[in-house]
């Protein structure tokens, strides 16, 4: 059966990825992790190697690369060198779904150039403290005051929030009106709280963002006035495609280590693939990470030709993210009590994974909006 | 998202089953499942309409279309107008994977012509009392004596045991080695045994076989001598194909009936659809038979392009008759205690799922075909 | 470690049943399943044998022991012998919770007496065709006239429900309050509709029934009016405790059954249990099955203190039922193509199973019941 | 119903517990987890505190008291705190089960006294590089030279490893026999390696231990030569009581707090428990939890009362473990983002969680230990 979806030009382009991250990445990885931040450069170099903006035009720097494969490829090379990946996810995703698309000729002139080449690094600032998957629930407001917006409140659980030097962020304009605003690095009013200790990514910058009083000017609203939640819908399932993509090449490379270890371990005298119990339960997990890279795959080739819908994303992201985090539990009981160790690859893919089924919009929310499009 | 595999052609012949099965099946069904056995002329009325023989070759009486999907099709309409499945199923596969390949220009000429066009229905004979999933601890011996082979042994859980014209009957011909015969109605020393009563399928005769000295002459022979266990292991990817088609049409059937019954009946002043546990456990079912439908059709796809692997054909096997199990269990406790009754679709549905993960190979049974593959 | 809570003269009682029921059940049960219905005399021979209204006083005719354990160890003998369950535990539970306690000295003098001997056989009758889990929902109204009540409604899925004398029924006697009155056998405007075919249980009748203009005595009333709803709150657990009974005894015979099977039945030359799959699985099964029999023996052991709640017998019947229909899927799976047969025991059991999670009040109601409780 | 098993006096003991751990330990365990080691002066205090040696008889310092039930208060108290449980268990299940009663009399007055006190800290060595739950593959040898035992190989996670003061080794001494030795601190030949970087229990010590040409005198053999493996067999039983205990203790604890969660914290306007899938969540993890603790109860009686067997405590062992990682997974995922950070008891209780079905033997060689007690 062949369920590999990539061409030649794609598999160029992860040579490309993997030669980069070897070179420029996991030499470090271990000391971002333990600072809990990349390096700001990292992302100028990757800039530079062409891997920011895939699918922006051109003309503004970016690759001008629809096809979201090559964004699949990226993400599949940084799981396997164990890069931490939600920060370029993000930013490339920031880049595609919001400031390349939902833009005036004048902010694209001014932002994507910046973001391509890497000087630049996007963040987006949706949840709050006492607003996670709840957007109604978002207290942060913005008022226009002449040609500014003054914008109040707090973010949390921010991605790039320390290194980001744009940050789009989301704020009621209205009682039932959302507003996205770009909000530059060096904004009076803008600040950044603290970076959030997580159980994984810990390369990765999560950090709490306040706005006091925080002046924006009218051009840097992404849009409309009070159509940012619309622009929200339509970004989230290209987000979801990447968390997907993540969750699929995480449980792809956590089989392969799986079935290396089964096959060399021995205990009992044999080796413990041998054993009935770890044979079925790796053909299980075998058989479902096939499902689920035809599902993705098949996922992919509807959003290139613009067919995928929220719906089909929610179903791609609850049911990789629960796989993911299920091959995890099992793959790191198969290592025994070196599975518990930081040192062994699973337990750091077990940690990383345990967050998939949270952000991007939770299993339960995912469900939420599959009952509804069932019309329960 | 476009899961639909189907062009027009296909849908053309989706009409033609749909209307000779609500004309020709549906009336006498329920009568069929009292007597335990469908009327043997149905197989004939099948021929008539073309439903027989799908991919044989049209000199031999067939459809010349090697196309899967029509089998897909007349699957799904079987499932729809809840006919009983098997018999055909059976009939169609064997003729596909044995009859129509394995034999002499001889043997074809004698017997397609009567298979395509329902005069003569198909069985085939390998499951004895002690040998289920083990092929390797069959009993039964044909061996060769002058011109014929004399075979003596017993078979059971055979479909369309009592209707059948023609058997495929694997015996033993050395002490590793298999071979395909087939055994003609009225051929002396083969008797047909007791109806087995079944949890399901009440209509599908499902049959005990005897052969007591029973003299076959050697140009019933399939294929060559001891090769039987090859020819098997090449025709079971088509079975577990047919079979998933139905867990897949199936779980889809009872998913429609299901959002419909969830829509509809209100408890507590509600429609009990809406209650969350209900919407998530319909988002949840909605979501696997998504996915199980993706993989099917990609594996229907991949069966056309001749790359379906006895692998593959496994995993897609357990997954989705695993799968239509759970689905029906779910749908079943839907429906409170209306679910419980016979009346209702779903308590059909329910028996007759259940014997998808046993038959055919047992997930058991697909599990170590996949752990070998791994090298496991 | 020891799970027996049975003493000597528990022992002994069991003795009695399995006795009474090798003679006078076992030999007519075949024939029961085939005609749909329980002679009736049955009851009158249990009654003389004395296994009915165990803890109803000794002055109207009953054991006068209120230990449930004798209960319990009638269960595990019909479960044992395979004798159909529900007719029998239903009379028992009504003549306990509702006709010897909610009752006056003159409907006990009345109604016990025939309980105890088995001369009458009782029915409760709560399910309506829109009203199942939900008795808010209920459309059954009494309404008094004179020294009457006029019923007027339907119900459905009655056990006993054409074998029964008396049946307690449950009407609408105000907006907000339900009342529970005695209908006799032979009262006008009382009549029975269909007997439901279930997917198991097929020897039990259970039954629509039709109350047209239907004037019953004010000397029927079940305690006060209006407060039948509080009377049925009371009355669950007990019925919850039977349920489980039935549940655990289920699950231990069928574990049995299986472990047999898997040390005796052979495949590629050695016992199927000795497959670590199979080892694995009942091992779980024994596991899961301990844990059900301590806690139901808990249970019991708190019930006849007084002290087990409405969410404690929610917790044991939801668990036990969900593990006994688990059980038998795994069972019946075990014993691959025979399990699908009607003539295995698995197989009967397997259809039995599925009721006990819908009726007694659903999975999905005991789950509201103990949400309940934790202030949810 | 009444789960609680304990009187007045094992609730003076828990205010003990209590109150020791919240001025001893509290204050400190930041930054014991931060070290990666608890402070050796604890263990003195704790011994001071009457909480070592809780079943050693008075006349060698301990508490004198056999009832596992104040074992199992000062495991919940430690839970409750969340102060680091390994090291301290481990502690006082060595030193049941192997110093106190496998001893002589010398041994014990030798040793007892300071182990009770605290002033000696206690380890089990048994797990090697190529050895974890297969005993049998163990590679460490003990040669009897004279009066003494040499010692060569190396050990690996082990328990209060660097702290330890008196490490129970476990060695070859026969192709079939095996051997308990006690290494006391500062013995030529024995050297701490690593400290292992885990993913839960941060305080707790587990390290690598070496032994290289180790002379241990003869007086330090435990009980008799080549007679290890009884003793481990004899001891596991109570090591698999004690981690139940953390299990159902942790269990118990994190519902406790997602309940207090999910009644506090809003989301579209509502209290988050109030959403049937939680309540229905919640619903099911109490029940469970209850289940879990009601057997636990049982097999602690039992334990008391000499019955409890090993297959009893395998059972108890997977079955509570596995039941609390599920449990950690699902109150995480409850706290959505929230549960992701460190700084949230229920990312603590995740990555402590995730140890308990692999170390005291795994899940897995359970279910084999239960399989064969059952003749598979």
């Amino acid at each position: 059966m062949d369920n590999n979806p990539y061409t030649a030009s794609h598999e160029d382009f992860r040579a490309l990825c993997r030669t980069f991250l070897a070179r420029e990445a996991v030499p470090h990885h271990a000391e971002w992790e333990h600072a809990g931040i990349i390096g700001h450069d990292l992302w100028a170099k990757a800039g530079e190697a062409g891997l920011l903006g895939i699918d922006v035009p051109v003309e503004h720097g970016g690759g001008g690369e629809p096809d979201f494969r090559y964004t699949a490829v990226f993400i599949e090379e940084l799981v396997r060198a164990r890069v931490t990946v939600p920060g370029f996810v993000a930013h490339n995703d920031i880049l595609s779904s919001y400031l390349a698309t939902r833009t005036t000729a004048d902010q694209r002139a001014r932002w994507l150039p910046g973001l391509c080449s890497g000087k630049l690094i996007a963040a987006i600032a949706l949840s709050e403290p006492d607003a996670g998957s709840d957007l109604s629930g978002m207290r942060m407001t913005a008022v226009r005051d002449g040609n500014d917006y003054v914008l109040n409140g707090q973010k949390t659980f921010i991605t790039n929030g320390e290194n980001a030097d744009l940050v789009v962020v989301a704020a009621k304009t209205a009682a039932q009106g959302m507003s996205l605003f770009v909000v530059e690095r060096g904004t009076p009013g803008f600040s950044r709280g603290r970076r959030l200790e997580k159980l994984g990514w810990q390369a990765c910058d999560t950090s709490e963002l306040f706005f006091a009083d925080c002046r924006v000017p009218a051009t840097n609203l992404v849009g409309k006035e009070n159509a940012g939640l619309g622009y929200l819908m339509g970004g989230l399932p290209r987000e979801r495609l990447c968390i997907s993509a993540v969750a699929v090449a995480t449980a792809e490379k956590m089989l392969a280590d799986a079935l290396a270890y089964a096959r060399d371990r021995k205990a009992f005298g044999q080796a413990i693939g041998s054993f009935q119990h770890n044979r079925f339960l790796l053909a299980t997990v075998d058989t479902e990470v096939t499902l689920a890279r035809v599902f993705l795959n098949h996922c992919i080739a509807e959003h290139n030709a613009r067919r995928l819908t929220g719906t089909d994303a929610a179903k791609l992201k609850w049911w990789t993210t629960e796989l993911q985090v299920q091959v995890a539990d099992r793959c790191l009981q198969l290592h025994g009590g070196y599975g518990y160790l930081k040192e062994s690859p699973i337990a750091g893919e077990w940690t990383n994974s345990r967050v998939q089924t949270i952000y991007g919009g939770t299993t339960e929310i995912m469900k939420e909006l599959i009952g509804r499009s069932l019309g329960l």
